[in-house]
């Protein structure tokens, strides 16, 4: 009887939107039914911006963020120290920092980091292209700014050792407290890292 | 520096999915992301299925349930019950009926409820359509099947008035207890429609 309810183009949008993270099978449904009432031009919208998303967007092929002008505008954009570089996992990483405000050098995007769990290995991420990247190029600092989760922290290790022979300086984020946090909630090991990173007021 | 760091596609996209009921502007921005990192493959089928939708799907001239054929498959089916009507709001309603399992009669779907607040009067949903249906059927009773909610129960009893001409039998789904659920966390105003509706054992 389920089956006869529900017509094929809506169950095949509710399965598709079910392969999304976080959207169950009733979210999926929730959605789909959604557009089915508001009319058709939301669906569309959706359906086309999806379609350019690939057919227009690459990748940098300096920093391999994603771009839809080759290179990317952060690339291009002269105004920007040359001298700096920030390695982040993934792109959303890049958009964190620049929503705040606090770094105008130039980025490399990974693309994920090394996950031994996952089979995410150094050759599955961007990380020759930065090898060749520092070495070819003239800079003063890298800042490692991978997550600061295992696999993040195990990447920026790596890349530490990879990037040795070039003789650049290399840093990481401060980890601490978080601003507008509260010490009561923070967790154990942020707390003793906020310590051992104590600095003179 | 924002606008900057991503590409005009990747932006629309986010936009678009922000569109959806439930999903804000940080998840329709991981939503992208991963359609980005997942290859392609998976954003395509999500437009192609979101374009059928629309082009694929109709509503049964009959019930206005959303159909691929016409009429629908419930409507076509000869086994179902064809005197017997169940009145819902919404077709996930009707899916949610179906999924029971334990109703074989014929279906309306209104479309939405009365609500005087959100400006939906009864032209704005498919009851003219009911009242023509059922004066000119053969039905043995209509269960208005309309949500236990402000708007359902107003709906149902302008149903009732509309419908009293036709002097078909109308009946309403049973208040009481979640099966399964728990006394202790049970609303008061549920509690008391299942104290009314009390039943000998």
């Amino acid at each position: 009887m389920v089956n006869n309810a529900l017509p094929r183009p809506v169950q095949q949008l509710i399965n598709e939107f079910s392969r999304l993270p976080g959207i169950g099978s009733k979210s999926a449904a929730r959605l789909t039914f959604f557009l089915l009432r508001s009319g058709g031009q939301l669906a569309l919208d959706l359906s086309v911006a999806l379609q350019e998303l690939k057919e227009k967007t690459r990748f940098c092929s300096i920093c391999f963020n994603i771009t839809e002008e080759e290179p990317c505008l952060i690339c291009q954009d002269d105004t920007r120290d040359k001298r700096l570089l920030c390695v982040v996992e993934e792109p959303l990483d890049l958009l964190a920092l620049e929503r705040a405000r606090a770094y105008s050098g130039q980025y490399h995007v990974l693309h994920g980091a090394i996950s031994p769990i996952e089979g995410i290995g150094p050759e599955d991420l961007r990380i020759d292209e930065l090898v060749k990247r520092v070495s070819e190029g003239d800079f003063d600092e890298i800042i490692l700014a991978t997550n600061p989760t295992l696999e993040g922290e195990s990447t920026a290790l790596y890349l530490k050792r990879r990037l040795a022979d070039t003789g650049v300086r290399m840093t990481g984020l401060a980890r601490g407290l978080s601003v507008g946090g509260d010490l009561e909630y923070t967790d154990e090991i942020t707390l003793g890292r906020a310590l051992d990173g104590r600095v003179d007021l």
